[in-house]
């Protein structure tokens, strides 16, 4: 367990030392990984789950009126950790513990903050994930649904946060945040649900998916489906395709960092490599430090769950009806984007997009860039150089 | 033969068709392939190869000093029809058809034009390309190479295109032209054969892989890696991984073309797409778009010439000795740079850097942009609005 969060977090390690420097220290956030289950969930395809069961973790305190709530959804290759440590010997805290806590511009002593696991979570087999997706057992088999698991949508990870928050008396969310695939959930929470969201924050995200990141997206569908170790999906009781798996994490990672950082980090491209030369198999010390990461990373994830998670994102556009117009029309929530100036992935374009369709509809939406080296990661590293835009948003 | 063109063309009819209403309507220029063989090769790497054959062409005459010589150089996924048409019926001309021709900015009517396709071509089952490779028959065995064939550089391409001109008395060239894979070409051919080379031209180029690069490149190898056909290279008696290689062919296409374009022809992604829900390995229109090429193209390709090119290409710095500075140190020619505003492949940093190594050590390499919204391809369709700098250059 500790070893997948130092390797999920492992690309914070600098940024994150930096920002415990620039703050005096404080005793870490304690958090503690929940689990909510319900029963016969009706997705967006029409398809009936039996039983969802997902992880949550909250920070803060919820108020009498239950009115203080903040909700943070996650983004791809994440889960429901967005703060705090699980123990005093955690390695590194959730993935925006800068921006949330006691003080911070998610300020935990004025915020009830939560957050859930999505379905199809990336990485089921990490201790710290609760997850429903297709390596969950059908309770009608008592096997692993594999392929026979419902796709689902980002609209449909809304509906599971629904039920939770339904679960524990919320009616109204203060604001709903999200980064990357969070932000398309935050969108989505402001479409479904107008009146129920009050704040809006898309961080490097998008109003609906466009053909060039359709296709990009299934890129990281296709080494999975090539490992002959996937089998269809049918690989729950034989060798799961952890070599598919490995190649599309490591995509992932180095298309989600600028060439300015990742250049940085990674050893200095060798000249006439022995190795390199004796095979085109042969791996280089550039590749092993890409590949390495994820090598350890992908026993904790499952090839179906990308594949659902490739899908889902692929299928977006806020409404999930009409086009990106008809879904922003819903929208009653005030609402800021901060998308990342380098960022290779999801490129502003997307937020500008929404922002434009938005203006057009008469609406106020604010908008700033994230500034940074690290590309779409900026999004999570770079987030405190927009700790008080985030905190007046809150506030007003 | 003709829908092979069709379709390594096709993302270029808008732009040809463009051009050749700008301008009054010429015969086609017409040329042939011709095939170059010698013996006993001696690569980078130390290995022998047995017998090289590699296909070329050429466009205006040989002067009788034959001092008048432009060499291009071709992309990763081109070979050398970079002009001309190889018959009045062919739908589309050579590459460059827009900036190589008579009266064009590399005017036929003055230099000798002259291209060869690369050993490892992408292609080596395109009619039109001549190659040497792990797809050919090594004479010692009787059969083809697979992965025995010896992992090649940009400096073995070189080397075998200096053995070409060599045969055609030709020991001086006017100019090295080259895009993307091209431009590594031109740029070793400054650094391999510095008094040889009087201008070199780099498009869309880099003077050296940097980290990032070289994993992306691995991204377009592990398709075919994974495609249990691949079979460790050994196919060539079976079944072909047609199904890695599409998966890679598609990937370097969308790369190659920013959003901006991709999403003005690619269809509108479906909103609730009723096969898209039915299974995550359901296609959708935009998948079908970017697929459906691909998977024409591929049985004309080679899974492992892919992956020995990738190599080539991971392996490059100028000079493949030292560092960038120590290759570059060797160039005399003059030096022109012209990476693409919008190229999300091979950035325009890559090309900064090689130009700030040239004015550190006080050369005087010319630099321009070209702006346009194809991406990476702005090198190929976007290369008239630099015909006049490509010109001038040429002239002085």
């Amino acid at each position: 367990m500790q070893r997948s969060i130092i390797f999920l977090l492992s690309l914070a390690v600098l940024v994150v030392s930096y920002g415990c420097q620039a703050q005096p220290a404080a005793a870490p956030m304690m958090v503690e990984k929940q689990s909510f289950s319900f029963e016969n969930f009706t997705t967006v395809s029409g398809e009936v789950i039996p039983e969802v069961t997902v992880g949550w973790e909250s920070y803060g305190e919820l108020n009498a009126a239950k009115d203080n709530v903040i909700l943070i959804t996650h983004f791809f290759s994440g889960n429901s950790h967005a703060a705090g440590k699980y123990s005093p010997d955690d390695p590194l805290p959730g993935y925006w513990d800068s921006i949330i806590g006691p003080g911070k511009a998610i300020d935990t002593n004025k915020y009830f903050v939560i957050s859930s696991d999505t379905l199809v979570n990336a990485f089921p087999n990490d201790p710290n994930v609760i997850t429903t997706g297709p390596a969950s057992i059908n309770p009608e088999t008592g096997k692993p649904y594999g392929l026979d698991f419902p796709v689902v949508t980002i609209r449909d990870f809304v509906e599971v946060q629904h039920e939770l928050l339904t679960s524990l008396g919320i009616h109204k969310l203060h604001a709903v945040v999200g980064a990357s695939m969070g932000s398309l959930q935050a969108l989505e929470w402001s479409v479904a649900y107008p009146d129920m969201v009050e704040r809006m924050i898309s961080v490097i995200g998008a109003g609906a998916m466009d053909a060039w990141t359709i296709m990009a997206l299934e890129h990281w569908a296709r080494p999975i489906r090539h490992d002959p170790n996937w089998n269809n999906g049918d690989y729950y009781d034989a060798e799961p395709p952890l070599t598919g798996v490995t190649s599309t994490l490591a995509m992932i990672t180095q298309q989600a960092m600028h060439p300015v950082i990742m250049n940085m980090r990674a050893p200095k491209p060798e000249v006439m490599s022995e190795q390199a030369l004796a095979s085109v198999t042969n791996s280089t010390p550039v590749l092993d430090y890409l590949f390495a990461n994820s090598r350890v990373r992908a026993p904790l994830a499952d090839g179906n769950h990308l594949l659902y998670l490739v899908r889902a994102n692929q299928l977006f556009v806020a409404g999930h009806e009409g086009d990106l117009a008809t879904g922003l029309a819903k929208v009653k929530a005030k609402t800021l984007f901060l998308p990342a100036t380098n960022d290779l992935l999801l490129q502003p374009y997307l937020a500008k997009r929404a922002v434009a369709e938005l203006e057009k509809q008469g609406k106020q939406p604010a908008y700033a860039e994230i500034e940074g080296i690290w590309g779409h990661l900026d999004g999570l590293f770079s987030i405190p150089s927009q700790a008080d835009t985030i905190e007046d948003f809150l506030a007003h």
